[in-house]
């Protein structure tokens, strides 16, 4: 990374110490540049200091981190990235609303991202995606080992060189290998108000237990089913008529909204993972 | 119940048969009087069939029943209320907020109800509900077993001849012999989006998932904690920078707009119980 | 119409009068049909009465219709509608995401309707609803008569004889006579929280007052622009920190949602025009 | 302002120039305080800097002010206040549920504020007022010149000494003169989402509307009637059953959510005042 003349974010986190905004922001100062905004926000539980600092203007950027590295803790991380699109993989599996809602989003330059590829584990949503000219992978999971279908797509997935993957709505747990090689960069929608209605059929169980409000969550995936660190969520109220369908209808609204809101969030750099939780710089 | 002039409110509810609808307003079109709002509903799953009618007009009260009950299945409930102000007793610990809500609710004439007593286990509360000139007992639960506990204040409750029981955060399960004496007439608040967090230190727990939005569940007491059927829910958004003590202050709010919410529907006969569920014509 | 065995939906509005539930809900009782659901609704302040009933069963609608003409008043409005899929033709200018969200809705049968045709009076969006084989029809109004363009769509509009038009984000105001042939049947999304923000960018007015929160409003056209009787609208919250463009960004997602929402009911003949309101029967 | 050893809220606004957050952070990091959170703004249009520090340690105050005053613009406003509980003055009219609200949470602690005095235009609200031990002053409007009977209020004001003037529903108009004494100072209650519905009635305005939701807004009381900046506001859906009654009890707890959300922002310094609008750091 050498001279450069656009916008950068410069995203830090390290244990908190007295004086990291003063120094961070002396530095840049120095430096020049124009700041753009700047958030910052200390864990009070793990004492892990966060900053996000976007920025204009040109300087150096070999030396600039290398400046940070000498008056940040040895144990943090400095990251400077420019403010440019992320490139993803979609996973889905028969559910259309997810998936187009983003490939129109794409398409007309609404999501900060460009879609390289879909893969499907059924053939279902290839005619969608192909009218939108992005390329659809059939990745069959019949007879499969799930690690072998993993790894299968991973194959594909690596061909794009994907910032980070997106599970619109695909319906398979992944295992551990898989997720390893995009740890806090795999995004899920689950179609209920996490922790409730873990696993399948949440609005079956929404349905059953007779509550007045059902929700969708987008999250990181880990290890965990359903238990990743939480990026957005959002609720819609429902009543003593809806069934676990119409529920189903209504709640596809908002999955497609938090996802995308949600990808919105993680694209522009503006989500830390912290722990199981995240920081949200929105 | 012989004849009466002002409002009222004809609950029904049954097995569904082909032209209940017709019946039931034939009935009330024969005796002249003038319906003023009218709700059904049929569950899909279990076929029954859910009916309040609220009007106006001289009838034979006891003549209508009895018409109704000869048209309508033998296992249906059938129950003609005046349109009138419902007699609580409220129960609570030491947060003053949902008590202080509904006190001044009563006061201002802003709930169809009057807080006939407060009985609180600690003395905490007992200068606020004084300053409404409402009798509280204290009872405490100190050195008591769980059921003497509750037969103590189920005592003092039943002098007070309540219609309905309130839990405004009050923080001690009871037992089945006091549930049972109110069956489907103790609303308790839980403050958590149910069926999320169950039990204690709600917004602890939610503060430790990362969630991004908390609420609170108004629901019917049953043997079953924080599982009895839902009246109503909220939430309210959270993000990294709340506590759990800060969840818990924005909670606050909910939890008393949700409780004052599901009072205003009980007292005004538009909850129904279905299986572990309520029908809510609101 | 005749014999029918499938799912049918009755419509009545008419003044109120003593009976009238009784005498609907007979006469379809006596015609042995399965009623599905039943709403009414009483305007208190014009005193009309409104009916919605869903049933299933075999009876002559014609002798139905009827029989019901003969004991409602004069002056009301009796319908019967097959419960089936509407015809819509959609306007729509330059922005995507609306268009994009009811084409994708449409494909995969999520709205109880099908998009006949797309008529943009600029040429951005025809690449997007060829995707979906559905015609595109650019009808430039450059250089014409704000009448004369409205005809020029008028005449292609009634090659395709739709039940309803849907503005998706069309951003020319019709004229009287365009609107006087598809009366309460022309849905428009605006991007406000009507009545805030009326007119011409509601967004930019929204930054300039300094709002906290931002919405959509879906309503029927008529002759006075942004007046017209609203059937549905939600709210996203804003801050300090948003621009009218991100505000824009933020509002378009509520404005495909409350579009997509008011299209469910309308097509689903769950509106009523009541005056300047609606009566929905969600 | 001598040494301290307690939490302090350092509260700065001045045009934007580069390397603002870099001096005033190095300015506290020098003086080895402890930086709690730390949030700026800059507006894009006015090119203005916002920002609040939250510390904690030992420092010479006056001597951190003036190093401040010498290194940001002269035009800017430098001001260090000590976390502590807020003066408040609260006026209102005739409806019980913000005041009381209000009461409550001042009582128990919930607010961050203490109520000095209450002063109602009508009696109306005194045995409320009194039941908290609050001195309650009955200031009649009738036959008096506006201006004289603002003035008549403002000579009890003075005598409290508050912070701040909380309008909770009081229902008259205040003339400039009064005004200009707590620039930026008074907090008002609108029982609508403004600009929607300003003025008298707003919920009879929205039921002649046919609005889907209604709300509340929370603002700073300028000369022009419900144009001032906005701090807060929150809505509630709303149906076609609703009448100008049941909506404006419906408002009511959206009324008091946001009257007391946005006191307590700006009880706690979190507001700042920027023409027109507010910046909102919570």
């Amino acid at each position: 990374m050498g001279k450069r003349t656009d916008r950068y974010i410069l995203l830090i986190d390290c244990p908190d110490a007295k004086g990291l905004v003063a120094k961070v922001s002396t530095a840049l100062f120095e430096r020049e540049v124009n700041i753009l905004s700047n958030r910052e926000f200390v864990d009070p539980e793990s004492g892990h200091f966060f900053m996000r600092t976007e920025f204009s203007g040109t300087t150096n950027h070999d030396e600039l981190l290398d400046a940070l590295r000498h008056m940040l803790p040895d144990s943090g991380n400095i990251r400077l990235a420019e403010k440019c699109k992320k490139r993803l993989v979609v996973l889905a599996t028969k559910e259309p609303h997810c998936l187009g809602d983003l490939l129109i989003r794409s398409a007309y330059n609404d999501l900060n991202a460009s879609i390289e590829a879909v893969i499907g584990n059924r053939v279902t949503l290839g005619p969608l995606v192909e009218k939108f000219k992005i390329p659809f992978h059939l990745v069959s999971s019949e007879n499969k080992d799930r690690l072998d279908h993993a790894m299968e797509m991973m194959n594909i997935i690596k061909t794009y060189n994907p910032d980070f993957l997106v599970l619109a709505k695909y319906m398979r747990v992944l295992p551990p290998e898989f997720v390893a090689q995009f740890r806090n960069r795999i995004v899920n929608i689950h179609h209920s108000f996490l922790p409730a209605f873990i696993g399948a059929n949440p609005y079956k169980q929404a349905y059953e237990r007779g509550v007045k409000i059902i929700g969708a969550t987008a999250h990181f995936v880990t290890d965990n089913l359903d238990e990743g660190p939480i990026i957005d969520q959002d609720v819609v109220p429902v009543n003593h008529r809806f069934t676990s369908v119409t529920m189903s209808k209504a709640g596809k609204d908002v999955e497609k909204t938090v996802l995308a809101k949600a990808l919105d969030l993680v694209v522009n750099d503006r989500v830390f993972v912290s722990g199981n939780k995240t920081v949200v710089f929105d």
